[in-house]
C-alpha cells in the first residue's frame, strides 16, 4: 500500500454532484479531496476540503492542485486531457483515468473505432463532416439512423434521430459539422454496467435498466429487468470495455439491448455516472467509494447488492431559471427505505438534476422492481420547487 | 415542514467523530453543518461546512454559532447548557436535546432520581460526598458497589469499583468530593438502545451488546445475543427513557442485563453513541441521519436493519502520543462487508479512539455474531500507528 491513512487527498476536476457524492464516500475512509471548478461553491465543495475555483482547462490551476494531491481525477468530460498531462508531467502526480482514456471518449468516432476494432459490440457507424458524406452514410445505414456530434455531446445533447433524407440538412446544421452517423437501434431496454478497474482486479455491479425520457436518465432499476443471460452478456461485454481502456477508477457503460438479446455499447463515461446512484444504498460499497479506492490504488469493495433498488432523479421542474428551493420531500422521508439525496445546487434550471430519489427493497422482499418503480415516481413527483 | 431544503443547517457544539459523522449524514440531505470545537482542524470540519474555533462555555461564540444557523446541538456531554440557553434565548434559534436535558444528564445523581421517579429501573444508589457518607453508602448497599463521579466522567473515567472497605479512602480520593454510589449490578451482559425523538414520533433500534476492556467500549454486537424477550424488555426501558427526557433528538440508553435477565439503566447519551455506530451500514438509517432529522424537526427514519452487524473500534495503541499514521488497513478493504471509519484526528494518543470498523452479515448469513466478531477484531488488530 502506498499511500496510508490519513493522509490521502484526491484532487478532481469537476464539482458537481458527482465530485460530491465522491467527497461524501471519500471522508469516512479518513480521505481529503479538493474539487477545481470555475462556479464558486460549487456542490461539491459541501463535501470536498477545498475548492479550487478555475476552469477546467486552466493547465497552471490543474497544476497547483496536482501539487497538492495523492491523485488527479476528475468527474466531468469536459475535463482537458491536456491540461491533465501537463499537470501531472511537471508534479509527477498520476492521472486516473489516463488523460488518453478521457480524450478516446471526448471524440464519439474515436471510442466507437476503439471498441469495434477490439472486437466489442457496437452499433454500426460512420463518420460523416458534411452533409453529403451524411446523407450517404444514412442512405446506407438508414433508413433511420441516428446522428451524433463527434465530441462535446452531453446528457443526450448533440444527438439527434435522422428519420428520411428531407430532415439530413437540418439535422447537419444542428448536430454537425464533425458527426458520427449510427444505425439506429431498435432497443428492447437500455441496460448500463457500472465497472471499475482497480490496481489489482476489475469489477462489475449488477447492470441496471435505465429509463430516459427527453435523452435525459430519469430512473435506473437494479437489477434490469431482463432475462439473466442477457444480463450475463452485458456484464462479460463491460469486461471487456474495461480490457481496451486505460487507468483505474469507474466506468460508466451503457449498453443496448436489442430485440434479439444482443448487447450493443452505446457509449462509455470514465467516472461515476448517474445510472450507478443506486449503488449508493443498493450495493456493498458505492461507487463513489469504489472510484476513490481505485484512483488511489486502494484494494477494491464488494459490488454485490443488498436487494433491487431504482433510482429516479430530481429534475427542475418549470420553464425557468430561479432559486433553488426544494418542498414536498416528507413523502420521501417518511418512505420507509427512501433515501433523499439533495445536490446542493443554488438554482433550479428547467430540467436540471437537482438530486435524486433511491428505493430499495430490503426489509420488504414482497416489493418487485415495478412497485418500486413506481413509489420512485410517485416520491419525485411529489418534490416541487414551487415556494 | 417548517424548514425547506436546501436552505437547512444545524449548529453543532462539539467538533468530534460524533460531529463529523453527523456531517457525513447530513450532506446527501443537503443539510449544512457549522461546528463549534476549540481544536483548530476539529475531526467533524472535514464534514461540516464551517468550524467556530471557541471553547464549549463561550457564551458569545455560541450565540454567534445560534445566529447563523436553524437549530443548536451538541455532540458532547461537554457542552455548556446554561451557554446554550442565552444563545437561543438571544437569537430564537431551537436546541435539541433541550439544555435541561443535557444538564440533567451531566449530574449522575440528578439522572438517577429523574429516572428512579419515573418508574424506570436504575441500580440501588445514593450520594455521598463525605468519606463518611461513603463509607455508609457502601456498607447499606455493598458488600461491593460502584462509585461515580457525580459529574464530568466520560467513557469510564471516574468510575470505580469499591470492593472493599480498606479501599473507601483511596476510592473517594480518586472520584470525590461529589460521588453517587451504586449497587454492584452482576450483570450478564451490557446492552444499548439508541432512540430517537422526533417531532412526531419516538423509535428505537434493535439493542446492540457492548463489550468493554478498561471501561472503554471495544464492540457492539447487533443484535445483542441475548433472548429475545430480554431484547424486547430492553426496548421497553428505553421508551420509558425516551418519555422522560425533553427535547428531538438520538439518545444512546445504556443498559445492564442482570444475571436474571432484569433491566437496569446504567446511564444515557443525550447524542448519537459509539454503541450506535454499527446503524450506519447495519440499518436502513443511521443513528447520525436520524439525529439530522429529528433535530431539524424531518420525519424520522426507519430504524429497520439489514443484517447482524458488529462495529468495532479503532483505539490507538502505544503508550505515548505520536502523529496518527494508520498502516494495515488492507484486510478491512478487502473483507467483501467491512467497512473502514477513520475520524481524520491528527494525534494517536493511548486508547483514543481512531475510528472504527463495521463487518456486516449482509449476503452471507451462514455468518453468526461470534465469526462476526472474531472477524472485526481480527482486522482492527490488524491496523497499526507504527510508520
Amino acid at each position: 500500500m502506498s499511500i496510508d491513512l490519513p493522509d490521502a487527498t484526491i484532487g478532481v476536476v469537476g464539482g458537481g454532484q458527482l465530485g460530491r457524492m465522491m467527497g461524501e464516500a471519500a471522508a469516512p475512509l479518513g480521505v481529503d479531496l479538493i474539487v477545481l471548478d470555475p462556479t464558486p461553491d460549487a456542490p461539491a465543495k459541501r463535501s470536498a476540503t477545498d475548492q479550487i475555483c478555475a476552469e477546467f482547462d486552466d493547465t497552471a490551476a490543474i497544476t497547483a492542485l496536482a501539487e497538492e494531491v495523492d491523485v488527479l481525477t476528475y468527474e466531468i468530460e469536459l475535463a482537458d486531457p491536456a491540461g491533465l498531462r501537463i499537470a501531472s508531467d511537471r508534479t509527477g502526480t498520476p492521472v486516473h483515468p489516463d488523460p488518453d482514456t478521457l480524450e478516446l471518449i471526448q471524440d464519439k468516432l474515436t471510442q466507437n473505432r476503439h471498441f469495434a476494432a477490439a472486437g466489442i459490440p457496437v452499433p454500426e457507424f460512420e463518420a460523416a463532416s458534411s452533409l453529403d458524406s451524411l446523407e450517404k452514410a444514412a442512405d446506407r445505414l438508414g433508413p433511420e439512423v441516428m446522428v451524433k456530434a463527434r465530441s462535446g455531446g452531453y446528457d443526450g445533447r448533440g444527438n439527434l434521430p435522422l428519420r428520411s433524407s428531407e430532415e439530413s440538412a437540418e439535422v447537419y446544421e444542428s448536430v454537425g459539422p464533425e458527426t458520427v452517423v449510427e444505425e439506429f437501434v431498435d432497443f428492447e431496454r437500455e441496460l448500463s454496467v457500472i465497472g471499475v478497474v482497480g490496481a489489482e482486479d476489475r469489477r462489475t455491479y449488477m447492470p441496471a435498466e435505465n429509463v430516459h425520457k427527453a435523452e435525459i436518465l430519469r430512473e435506473s432499476i437494479a437489477p434490469a429487468r431482463t432475462a439473466e443471460q442477457t444480463r450475463e452478456r452485458a456484464i462479460a461485454v463491460a469486461h471487456q470495455v474495461l480490457d481496451v481502456l486505460d487507468g483505474r477508477g469507474v466506468y460508466g457503460i451503457e449498453l443496448f439491448e436489442s430485440s434479439t438479446g444482443e448487447i450493443l455499447v452505446n457509449e462509455v463515461a470514465p467516472r461515476p455516472h448517474n445510472s450507478g446512484h443506486w449503488t449508493i444504498e443498493g450495493a456493498v460499497t458505492s461507487q463513489f467509494e469504489q472510484h476513490v479506492r481505485a484512483v488511489l490504488g486502494f484494494p477494491l469493495g464488494s459490488t454485490g447488492s443488498h436487494s433491487p433498488t431504482v433510482s429516479a432523479n430530481i429534475l427542475a421542474d418549470g420553464d425557468r431559471n430561479r432559486p433553488a428551493h426544494l418542498t414536498g420531500f416528507d413523502a420521501t422521508l417518511r418512505e420507509p427505505t427512501a433515501h433523499l439525496h439533495w445536490y446542493g445546487k443554488q438554482e433550479a434550471r428547467p430540467l436540471r438534476k437537482m438530486g435524486h430519489v433511491t428505493l430499495t427493497a430490503e426489509g420488504q422482499l414482497e416489493l418487485d422492481r415495478e412497485e418500486l418503480l413506481s413509489r420512485a415516481r410517485a416520491l419525485v413527483s411529489s418534490v416541487s420547487f414551487e415556494p
